[in-house]
């Protein structure tokens, strides 16, 4: 049962399709303030939260502050609360009760799930406006209610983005391919080493001075030709798409966007002047159909290219610096300057600079016009990248409407799920981000955002052979299975490292699993399921509901990756009998059934732990080195207690679209 | 055994007490390279590397790069390489090896442990220069080669320093009391809660104008009488030292440094004008003999009013700016006003005020007068923050000959280890943090450091209750017991807290182990011994080699703390039988002997397991609300195979100079 209430005056961000007619009266189970634009509810000791999407720390989201803001912050450690996306849906759940929480509005809200009292969750909004949709059981059909929760959340928000089948191989990227040539080595050597591979992620360097839906022919010469040639190989090229339109005569999409006015203004109606990669640029208004339904088109650009696959970038959006507070730093520091600067002076002297990106004022400066309305753009602002990626994915269907078109975005808002999936943003090398990206697989899998993974090996920050090691072997579980990083940082392609084999036996672990995994993603697709779940999605006991280190992948298996420097094992929990099975290769393995109970389980580098759930059935395929010459035919099937006939595959061509 | 080798002409760092002759000829183990300034040794797959004092990462340093180059650093991520230390002694242990690695240098020294390539070790030098002791077995009377590699290091350097028992109680800080009635409030609300404390930390507000040895005395009127007043309620007044020397006419203590000439130099022979806390400072010549002496002796000012303990911070020297520094980024700017800056520009501009603050180049405008000789601050870096900590130590046996005075640092360097202990610096209140704490306590045991301990609960970013709980259940194991915290994060004295009563029971556990911790600090201390070790220091099996998260704590015990967030359990390994005790109260205990196994055992908020080992014995007092009143008679013993007799007791006035 969803019920759905409305505070205020909010304003609509089209995240729920269906069409739900407003409750009166109290908001169940809250308590509504008002002046302090907060609601309240009391915890208790037992009940879990998960949900929020991707957001920092645990899978149980007890104990922080998590801020609805969608930023644009490489630093992605504890005591963050905000990162690129606002996904307002989470569930409370306890053996005595489990409820579905799905906050609806644009603008800032704040999650402190028992950090300022232990026993109370408070959601406070920087504008009471707000739709509240309050789902509870029971579901038919459904054993745990918290699927049941989910499964009728998803029901209401419509159906998640699916992505050609040749998105699920493998894929390298690095910020700093700046020629085809380097991209045709990365090609050449990935079939040298014999790792599969599918994509080849296209960063900014592709593009003419960082002018969306240009390529830079003296880097990239004849593109059209060269995506020809690598699809030849079985390869697709992947290029960003950044938020911003670079301020450049000449440049038809700025051009354009001036003449018909499709940029966003500031209130004297000026348009915006910010700056990202290409230096000054105009932003797009993506929340205005007709802007959105142009820039949509621009993708055109690339598709009659050949290219089919895409990442919406910057879209927060990220800004650099606007032209007028950098006029106003400027300014300031004239204040500054041949005086002798106390030391609170030396500190706003800093912090004046420092603050320059990503200014909270600059995001005031703007506006949109949406449904009719002119909005400041901090009202709306978590709206930004969703619609972003919705004028490609709209696009898309009027583009290319027999075959799906590969997409993902870094900045999103539950809405955003229809139109493409997301990956996690610019992680960093560290082995707390491969938990982190663990954790955040559940969650975002509550939200409907199923083709999703991280940045496999770190972004930011030097990679480490080891932990390249154990994040490629947990990559190989995710849709969204990308190796990308920052220039300036370690290069991190697999084949320039010792463990060559080990990787390359990973990727093709990868490549053997694809019948499941598709299959997987497509009911959880289909269906409005979890793809990724906590253990205590599952089962029912007290130990499940405090695994943040484990979890369950489609019908059949559970994962627990190793994820910590210098160790050669971990411990593991088995709510339920299963069987390990510890690869080494697709074709290489000990299985052993383990009992219902605590592990210490060995698994060195290169080695990967599957455990099949008891009355499941894990299918692999013989791998190949692209995902379209993979066969669901002649499969091995891993069974436990179940034989073949009780796995359901699924099957399609991998690209016409499902209406 | 030891051996030494001599490299080019190394600067004397004092590190090394014990007078060893140099030996000739080939380093052995080694191979050395004069054009990569690089020792390279290889590592089997079975070689752990413990030591390196405190830096990032686990206790097993392999899989990263490591560089000597104190930094003052407040964002002590994974992929940092330097902290604010230099302690460049590590083993590298196995079945079949143990090998003792002493680098002695006092500039820049890089460990590559295994990052670059796996089974590689590379120490690199920005110069030449450099002593290396080899440290080797067989030792008799020790079973574990590593212990006796330890302890033979441990003896050529020199007695750790010994503070009073009272600075193993339990402490209170923050970065902002700004007033006595505001450190009597704490005071006061610690006793009313009952939480027993012996010092309340004085951070940089306690001063006129943040100018060492002075005190504001409007905001601390009469400060001798409220000392007075504090140590009659058994509470110690632990104030802060900078390094930096307030410019100001008419402060004596900048006034007769100038008049000596004992602050550092540029090549001009114009003194070096940096900016810290104070504003613009000189900093003292710690290096320089009679400067040591002259600063040592300004602690009189602050001895003189009662008081027996200091910190001495921003010791790297951390320096926000140089007058010189500054004057050139302003010029800078210029260039870039009012200019359509391009994005590298734009970047460059950022760059350039966002690296004033410990700018590199800084470090190379000054001199010091070392040894009869002119150097360049560089050439020394890592010896800055033990001399001034050496200058409180030698000056502390001249002006309070017969009893101990509290002291510690910030920066250090091996031979510091003599004059007083270390804080891990500037943490943050990250889950993390609280592991990182754990992992770093038996590499400071290895290079002498026992008087150690991080900010409990966390100094920068917000805590919550449950990791104060978490962590103040680990901190009450460590000798410097802090809980320290920033101006403008959650406040953290453990009074403001619903869990009051479970804070309580900790620190009063606390003071229940008095006798224990006492008795093993003495006996590490005096015996050159560890005091903290990993489980591979006493046990042989390979398990025990990986385990990153339990440690030992003198003779008797094992400690497995809980260390993330929503977990009422841990797992964890015993490589022998153990009795494991969990305590809610220091009177309020399970005991249960557990088989060598893993197991996973529960440890709710606010519950703290111990382990004892077989064949000892764990002696407990009675707490009270201060140490002084925390008797060594009358004790219970929790003894597993052993009885009471079986421990060996260290008792002492707990004050006198040990000589």
């Amino acid at each position: 049962m969803v019920r759905k209430f409305r505070v205020g005056n909010p304003i609509e961000t089209d995240s729920v399709v269906k069409d739900i007619e407003i409750t009166n009266g109290e908001i169940p189970y809250f308590k509504a303030d008002a002046s302090s634009k907060s609601l309240f509810i009391e915890l208790d000791q037992e009940d879990k939260v998960f949900g929020l999407g991707e957001t920092i720390r645990g899978m149980n989201k007890r104990g922080w502050i998590y801020t609805s803001n969608n930023a644009d912050d490489p630093n992605h450690t504890e005591d963050k609360r905000s990162l690129y996306a606002s996904q307002n849906f989470f569930v409370i759940t306890s053996k005595s009760r489990t409820l579905g929480v799905y906050i609806d509005t644009p603008g800032t809200v704040t999650f402190d799930i028992g950090y300022s009292k232990f026993n109370e969750l408070t959601i406070s909004f920087e504008d009471y406006d707000f739709d509240i949709y309050i789902i509870e059981g029971p579901f038919e059909g459904e054993e745990k209610e918290v699927k049941g929760v989910v499964k009728e959340f998803r029901s209401i928000i419509g159906r998640s983005y699916i992505p050609p089948r040749w998105a699920f191989g493998y894929g390298q990227s690095r910020w700093s391919y700046f020629t085809a040539d380097e991209v045709r080595e990365v090609a050449d050597k990935y079939d040298e080493a014999g790792i599969p591979l599918d994509m080849i992620y296209l960063d900014i360097d592709y593009m003419e001075r960082y002018k969306d839906f240009t390529v830079d022919d003296k880097a990239f010469p004849d593109f059209k030709e060269f995506v020809s040639e690598m699809k030849n190989r079985g390869i697709h090229l992947v290029p960003i798409i950044d938020a911003g339109v670079k301020i450049e005569d000449g440049y038809d999409v700025y051009e354009e966007g001036v003449e018909k006015d499709y940029f966003v203004k500031k209130e004297d109606g000026e348009r915006l002047v910010a700056a990202v990669w290409p230096g000054r640029v105009h932003f797009p208004d993506f929340l205005n159909d007709e802007a959105r339904a142009w820039f949509g088109n621009k993708y055109k650009v690339l598709l009659d290219q050949g290219i089919d696959g895409f990442w919406n970038d910057m879209n927060e959006p990220a800004i650099f610096y606007t032209e007028d507070h950098l006029k106003e730093v400027f300014d300031k520091i004239e204040d500054y300057k041949d005086k002798n600067l106390d030391i609170n002076s030396f500190f706003a002297f800093k912090d004046l600079v420092g603050s320059i990106d990503n200014n909270e004022a600059d995001y005031k400066r703007f506006y949109h016009e949406y449904k009719g309305q002119k909005i400041r753009h901090d009202k709306v602002h978590n709206l930004f990248g969703y619609n972003m990626t919705r004028a490609a994915g709209e696009a898309f269907e009027r583009l290319s409407p027999d075959e799906r078109i590969l997409m993902f975005s870094r900045s999103s808002y539950i809405g955003m799920h229809r139109y493409g999936g997301i990956w996690c943003g610019d992680n960093k090398s560290w082995w707390s981000h491969l938990l982190l990206n663990i954790q955040q697989m559940p969650a975002l899998s509550m939200c409907g955002f199923l083709y999703s993974g991280a940045d496999v090996g770190g972004f930011g920050a030097d990679t480490t052979e080891d932990l390249l090691l154990r994040w490629i072997a947990f990559g190989i579980f995710t849709p969204l299975f990308r190796n990308h990083s920052a220039m300036g940082t370690r290069k991190q392609e697999l084949y320039r490292f010792e463990s060559v084999d080990k990787f390359k036996k990973l990727v093709e672990l990868r490549y053997a699993l694809l019948p499941y995994l598709y299959s997987e993603f497509m009911k959880a697709a289909l269906r409005d399921e979890m793809l990724f779940a906590p253990l205590s999605f599952e089962y029912d006991d007290e130990r499940s509901g405090e695994v943040e280190d484990q979890l369950l992948l489609g019908e059949s298996i559970m994962l627990a990756p190793v994820y910590k420097q210098n160790e050669t094992g971990r411990y593991v929990y088995l709510p339920e009998d299963m069987k390990m099975i510890r690869f080494r290769a697709y074709d290489d393995y000990d299985e052993e059934v383990l009992s219902a109970d605590d592990h210490y389980v060995k698994a060195d580098l290169g080695e990967v732990l599957v455990f099949v759930r008891k009355g499941h059935v894990l299918p692999l395929a013989k791998p190949e080195n692209r995902t379209d010459k993979v066969s669901a035919d002649s499969l091995k099937y891993i069974c436990y207690e179940a034989d073949s006939d009780n796995y359901e595959l699924y099957t399609d061509d991998g690209i016409s679209r499902i209406k």
